[in-house]
């Protein structure tokens, strides 16, 4: 276990925008950015917290972000609201068009936010969570580096393809997940291979495609998706709905994109947003209550809802108004130059 | 190997008419059925092929559907197209509403149909197949009966809830991809039972929640999702996308709607139709071109896309103008009384 520091809110949200803004970021990314971190660390989910700005940093020293570009939101007449990220890190794009989506989703029953052009390293989680708040549901997808094979294969195609849902729950916290498609992360097999350690059986194959348990033949060869050829079937669709469909690129593409170097990846997102109102014909109240003893008899027997560790975690930083990080986190931190 | 017998198409179609017209479905559902088995005969998808008559057959004689209902189809003024099949099967609802979901589609950039008070036991692909047919991106999903615990749980809640996705390729097949998020039918259970074999790990737990891989104590337990918590997740997301998100049963009320009689489950349906010209602001050649490489890199590392074999079927029995089915299948069609 790794030696935390406890960092308030206020000072975790300050060292995020100074660090943003002394390595290249403009104003209005910084403080986009640094709010996405602050949601992630007070959730305790420290792979998407205050540990990112290593790779915000790393990605502005590897030269092909915008750290000052606005974005820009080509509304349109339909249920699609398009926002191009110009080359900037995409959570200012998604936080400007949001309202414009939003409104989409009740004028319309649905609506669709497709951002491209953008360096992408958040989590999901809190932007389908934003709907949630206002009372629809979101999905929302993108792809990532092509590190992980389809079933049946044995080269890295796929990327690791996060999906994300967020269901609203009058007041209480939604039911959201967020998951990758992969069946492990990366960085996972890196640091198995530094402790000797051999790997779960499935999670990845060799360069011949058959299973592997050793991590060099793993990092040589390619991960594998969760769930065998259904959880294949869904990455492919994740590349394509965050792809192909939306003018963006494959993981493959945004890999050969970043040339070998750090950083946060470059392609698209897509976020459906649907309007349970409409979608509904209005009975809401009758269709909560229902989801309502949906969730209950999954709790009942013992079983949890995705997120709820998270949700707890919430409430316990939100009350008690500070975080904790790894102390080297804090002091990596402190080394980073301009 | 079941003893096979081949059938022409088009008396399959007389079979499938005859049989259902006998058993109190009217002309316009009697044909509507039969043109989906025909369909999924003709891919050699068995259990959804001819079969099914045995269900739908069983699913009138239980005495709650209506055989001669005509959908009402609501079509309001956004995105949005509600039909509603008035305790009717599925199909013919889904059938007549289908050209305004396409015409919302390429109107709004993205489209939804809900489907209510529906008795549905079709496959997801021949109507995501009609959408890709016509350039669009489609998305079906339906819950079932709750078979299915969710993970960490110990009893069914979940539907086999199944997930269908497809895309459109110019000239080719399309990518598609129909899956229950179940890791096992229940059926498979059965035979497993009855042969004294052991099921294989990961799929059922005990009624205390205990992986088992015995088919008493798994039809007394539950069956798993695939993937585990991430496959448990999706199940959820799919309970609530085609059941309180359009008004419409879970998979809990569905089984007791049921009654324990057999037959077609009694729920709603939700089809998602994309636009990739509107998503894709227009550049719908580039982006053909771009997934169609990912489809090649999928398939040079000797992987296969979903349903390629089911696409071989249907060449092969289109060209040659009949199906085989298992002899014992049309033996027990014949005793079937009207």
């Amino acid at each position: 276990m790794a030696e935390m520091a406890q960092i308030t809110l206020e000072d975790l949200r300050q060292l995020a925008v100074q660090t943003l803004s002394d390595v290249g970021y403009g104003d209005r990314h910084a403080a986009a950015i640094a709010e996405m971190l602050l949601q992630c660390q007070r959730d305790d989910c420290q792979s998407h917290g205050l540990f990112r700005l290593l790779m915000c940093h790393q990605t502005m020293k590897a030269g092909k972000i915008d750290g000052h570009a606005l974005p820009h939101i080509d509304p349109s007449e339909g249920a699609i609201v398009r926002v191009n990220a110009r080359d900037a890190m995409s959570i200012l794009a998604v936080n400007e068009a949001m309202p414009t989506l939003i409104e989409k989703a009740r004028k319309f029953g649905m609506a669709a936010m497709t951002v491209n052009n953008c360096f992408h390293f958040s989590a999901l989680w809190p932007e389908v969570e934003r709907l949630s708040e206002e009372g629809l549901a979101g999905l929302s997808m993108v792809p990532s580096h092509s590190w992980v094979a389809p079933a049946g294969g044995k080269r890295g195609t796929l990327g690791t393809n996060p999906l994300a849902f967020s269901w609203p729950r009058m007041g209480k916290n939604p039911f959201t997940f967020d998951f990758a498609t992969s069946g492990f992360a990366r960085g996972e097999i890196e640091l198995y291979l530094r402790a000797g350690k051999p790997l779960p059986e499935g999670v990845a194959v060799d360069d011949e495609g058959n299973p592997t348990i050793d991590p060099q033949a793993a990092l040589d060869g390619a991960m594998l998706t969760f769930g065998g050829y259904k959880g294949s079937a869904l990455s492919i669709m994740i590349e394509l709905m965050a792809g192909p469909l939306i003018d963006d690129l494959t993981s493959a593409q945004s890999m050969a994109f970043a040339e070998g170097q750090g950083g946060a990846p470059y392609h698209g997102q897509i976020i459906l947003a649907l309007d349970p109102y409409h979608l509904s014909g209005g009975r809401v109240a009758d269709n909560n209550a229902r989801a309502e003893r949906l969730f209950a008899d999954i709790l009942d027997q013992g079983a949890r809802l995705p997120s709820q560790r998270r949700f707890e975690a919430r409430a316990r930083n939100t009350e008690r108004g500070y975080v904790e990080v790894p102390k080297a986190l804090l002091e990596d931190l402190k080394k980073l130059g301009g």
